[in-house]
């Protein structure tokens, strides 16, 4: 018996997108307001999803409650009020786009949780715009 | 023209998990305080998915008011303001996971639904917690 | 590395679902009180999905910006503050069903995006109905 | 034991804004697209709140079930799926706009409910735009 | 400067409501499936209001992180997955309907929030159902 | 005829809290992580509330299309996609603490907004904290 089990999360962090190796006309022109020098900021919505089989004893796919606790480690306690481009490493040379946020956070989870879970995530920067990988 | 339709509904109910086959003190580490004996509760969210082929003369898949009622007489009258363990014979064995009530409804769906249509369910146990069946 | 993101919009309309080619009896015995001659509305909340490869010099997979103009231009200007049945073309010999405003909304974005990006569309008819296309 | 209790009902309905007095031109001036002559919609939601003395018997200020059957009588099955400025005689010789419609929900009300409850109503004609009378 | 501030909480439990000095026959008369002798539950979400004179130095009425604390302490610890007729003694004598448990909830805060903030409590039952104590 | 009209409006900003006549230490133990001196940032969502008599000939208090315009103009063109701590002057000297901004935009609107409606403004710094001002 297949089944999905989704737990949602959330951060602020502040960012601003750039390209490195691009000028910074091109740079404003492409990011518009989104490369302001100062910053910005966000409240991101984060939802996890694992897919897998069952356990018939317990009826769970696999814990909520340890899925927020991982969650809380190595999502929120990693992004919440940061500067994701000055603060975290993985944003030095990559752009905190939210498609490039959620490929990381899919990343993070990957290296810990059990492979026999299929895992999804799906990001919202603004309760209009979100993404998801993989697609 | 495949297209997908749904309706979100809810009820509310009481339930505990536990497992007869264990002793109490593993499923008090294993379901922590939703092992608490004397129940608690959430406002569950019901979204039913149906997929298919559009019918030309009306443009509907399904009528939506049909699939409420639907909904309304098998799953909210049989579920709301219910204890589940207590009151549901399909909660006896096995237990009132979201998992296992998202495949019952799911199942119960099933038995009334012409099977031309694709069933997925969507159970919300709290807004940040929820499960789908079929995955 | 294949991503997908999604955009909502919404618009304000009247419409009336109605069979040109049936009876006054059978329009409302299939369509009920939303075959009401004097029309009725809705608020739709439209989400547009684009999935495809992710662009590693900006981290985008489109810019969102740039789908909501696209949005805005081409379904909020046309459907808002409209009577669908009267004022849409397209809705002259087919019913404005949810299912319907979904599929067409679909195609007019097809005729203007890129088609390296899948489109996907789901239109909220209320907070409780809501269709997608393709299924 | 002073304590207000609120009740949200929805329904869906046509409308447009008009005011008969004025010149065609002034009308396109004032109410912009929400002159369309073929009209447009919304679903609107209403929050019902009741103030006044706990019945310390049943913990209850008014049980709200029985404020929901009365918001449906009277409310729901009048408005929806209705064209307001033709099928609702209140809105004959003024305009319903969200505050007109407010103002109406509260009239009608006052009427069925008893006079010892003080009443409020706030109405969305869309989640950004919303109205509360008395104010 | 007088402002007010607002936190978000949520709890899940089960209750029944039950008057001890009435026959079942007027408890299911007037409770209906409320009454049911086996609970039923809901995810409670709580919004705490507090208003007074905000502290120019910080630009803060009072720290939102520590009134998240003190509401976890006081009210989530205490209310979360219990059965609040049976496990909380405030509701062994008067029933645990929405107005009461709001008010209990108030009076608990009362006793720990400095008296110069005004405290104000709502409780949402269903997204529906909510009330208000003060009125 | 007394009525209160409601419009949500929304920008994205980075800011911190810091008072400059504390020391680094004191700063760090009263504001946290919110003191994060490479800024953090939130999608804040803000309601203003005009109170005041409709108008008869046009069932408005104030154009709603007004209001959402007044509101681009003069806060989310100058807040959104800001850093508040370096970009806005009036939080030189003061902390863009939720309180704050929630008056200043309340400033702001007074000077803008016909006398004769009260103003009331609430802000969103995340959906679980909010503040309103005047109390």
């Amino acid at each position: 018996m297949r089944v999905s089990i989704y737990r949602l999360a959330h951060f602020n962090a502040a960012h601003r997108l750039h390209n490195d190796h691009w000028s910074d006309e091109k740079n404003k022109e492409v990011f518009g307001k989104c490369n302001n020098p100062n910053y910005h900021g966000h409240n991101y919505d984060v939802e996890v999803r694992l897919t897998g089989e069952l356990d018939p004893e317990t009826g769970y796919l696999f814990d909520l409650g340890v899925l927020k606790e991982i969650i809380k480690e190595h999502i929120e306690d990693r992004y919440d009020h940061k500067n994701l481009n000055l603060e975290c490493p993985e944003f030095k040379e990559v752009n905190p786009s939210a498609e490039l946020i959620c490929f990381n956070i899919h990343k993070i989870l990957r290296e810990v949780i059990d492979e026999k879970f299929e895992i999804g995530v799906k990001l919202w920067e603004t309760p209009r715009n979100y993404v998801m990988y993989p697609a």
